[in-house]
């Protein structure tokens, strides 16, 4: 047997050694891996087909069928060489306006029951899509996460720390704190969105200016005002400030963008560390890594931490999900 | 003489008596007052031409122009009829964006100061326009207001407590404190329009409904938000519960409005209880009626006050910076 050959037949293995087939499917995107049987991503697709941008199909009276036809488009072959994988999906794909509604699971609760409770779907293509549900937090004001669950599953992987605080900044930052092992709490801050609002829609976006690179001594500024005697004025109050701080030339244009973007963060976790008894537990944070360096700026401004970053929790999650689940070994 | 012709003359008469002609010259509208002698308001006007939506005008060249075309067709016809009437404005008309603009006066500072420090402008129409400066108070968060410190003179004419709090809600409330007829401070709060944002694009408006009526009760639960437990949170997350109360059952579509509207006042109350030595001080309100309403609901629960409303504010301010300009006798 020639080398070349030796090669062919290895790739042509690695293709069929399909344990699992996962779903990290949102409302702007599909994002799929397929792994190995030891637990590896082995390759990985990005879709824009998210639960409100599915793709046009002809079936109207099925409401099933875009979601089909996305599944079909996205994972095809991948379901085609490997009949028996299980298929597993996260996120908004479990909403009320997703395949079908995933109904939640209330906090506190042990990880390792998230997985027991999938919701099966006939996906009519010859196999069930298991689809994993949100979390609920009862309260006077109550929290969902749907997505971010699966997320905090993967970081639970690397860090077993007995106090622990994850954080997932974005469009709604997630906060959940872990105690020994069990997810006990979580909160929601709108901060992402709030920020595009405040820089597209009122009148602090008609002074800004794009900077070319980010601007630390900006953030760090904005950030800062939080624990300042000024920041008693709270959010609604000080976020002008990067509007009067620009009509008193103190704040050049380029830099009211990191500096509105600073203070919003700055409030998140002047907020949280009202609201948490131990300071300085490990913080793990996951997402977007950009965004991540800011939060870790921020942490540190504030005397959180020691702050890590978890990379891959979305796969790290789903495959622990799926062996919870029983799906895989 | 008849009684009819009587009639006609003293109407002839009044016509003729203006002893100033005062302008509100905002972002969005130009409202327009003929005073009589006697100080009262003889006639008023409102047109739609704020700075920023001034008439089209050929003279590209001169940028006073659709300054002066606005002028000339909302008062000319007054001029015309009284060629000494001094003009006086307030608002945005000074700001840079305005006809000219009047440099801000620091605060603290006793309110007949401000009469006496008015840009002049040449209209071009055979006499001066007097516009009132603006107030800058000086701070790590600089604040500043043009057109409300208008408003706080007239206020002032009518209240003169030893402590006075003067809300001025709206887009941007402005809340200013008056000790010994001396305005020492002033704060701002971008509540108005952090609410149309909010509302319009962000997440929360898609699960809202207008309601039929103003809904006191969703307006309370929301208000009393920041002085719980939760409220510890911050405005950032407590937002988030307008949609997580929608999707747990516990607050209607139609609810969701007044709610909303009402964790931000909230907010911004307690924020100001917070900042504010004295509770029990006199709190006189100047703005929309329906708005100021909600105000003093706020401002009732959280035990600030007693609260009074200021009518015509703008109107009796215009007249007293005339006077402390010597415009006026």
């Amino acid at each position: 047997m020639t080398f070349t050959a030796n090669t062919k037949k290895m790739t042509h293995e690695t293709k069929n050694d399909c344990a699992l087939i996962a779903l990290d499917w949102g409302t702007s995107s599909l994002r799929c891996y397929r792994f190995d049987a030891r637990g590896d991503v082995a390759e990985r697709r990005a879709h824009p087909w998210g639960i409100m941008n599915l793709p046009a199909v002809e079936h109207g009276s099925d409401p099933d069928a875009p979601f089909r036809a996305a599944l079909r488009a996205a994972c095809g072959d991948w379901m085609d060489a490997a009949p028996a994988a299980p298929l597993i999906a996260a996120g908004m794909v479990g909403s009320k306006q997703g395949w079908r509604e995933a109904p939640y699971l209330t906090v506190p609760l042990a990880p390792d029951r998230i997985g027991r409770k999938l919701t099966q779907v006939d996906t009519g293509l010859g196999r069930s899509l298991w689809i994993v549900p949100g979390l609920l937090q009862v309260s006077t004001l109550p929290n969902v996460m749907r997505g971010e669950e699966t997320q905090v599953i993967g970081a639970l992987q690397q860090w077993r720390d007995d106090e622990l605080l994850i954080g997932l900044p974005g469009t709604h930052s997630k906060w959940v704190r872990v105690t020994n092992g069990r997810i006990q709490h979580f909160d929601t801050f709108m901060t992402g969105e709030v920020y595009g609002a405040l820089s597209a829609h009122t009148i602090l976006g008609r002074t800004m200016q794009k900077p070319d690179a980010p601007d630390d001594a900006a953030f760090a500024r904005g950030a800062r005002v939080a624990q300042s005697t000024e920041g008693q004025a709270g959010v609604l109050s000080n976020i002008f400030s990067s509007r009067t701080l620009g009509l008193t030339g103190e704040l050049e244009a380029a830099a009211q963008p990191d500096y509105l973007s600073g203070l919003l963060i700055g409030h998140e976790i002047a907020a949280l560390k009202t609201m948490t008894a131990i300071h300085r537990q490990r913080i793990v944070l996951i997402g977007d890594p950009g965004l991540c360096r800011r939060y870790r700026l921020a942490l540190e401004l504030y005397g959180m931490g020691p702050v890590s970053e978890a990379a891959q929790a979305t796969e790290a999650g789903l495959w622990m999900l799926a062996q919870h689940a029983g799906l895989v070994a």
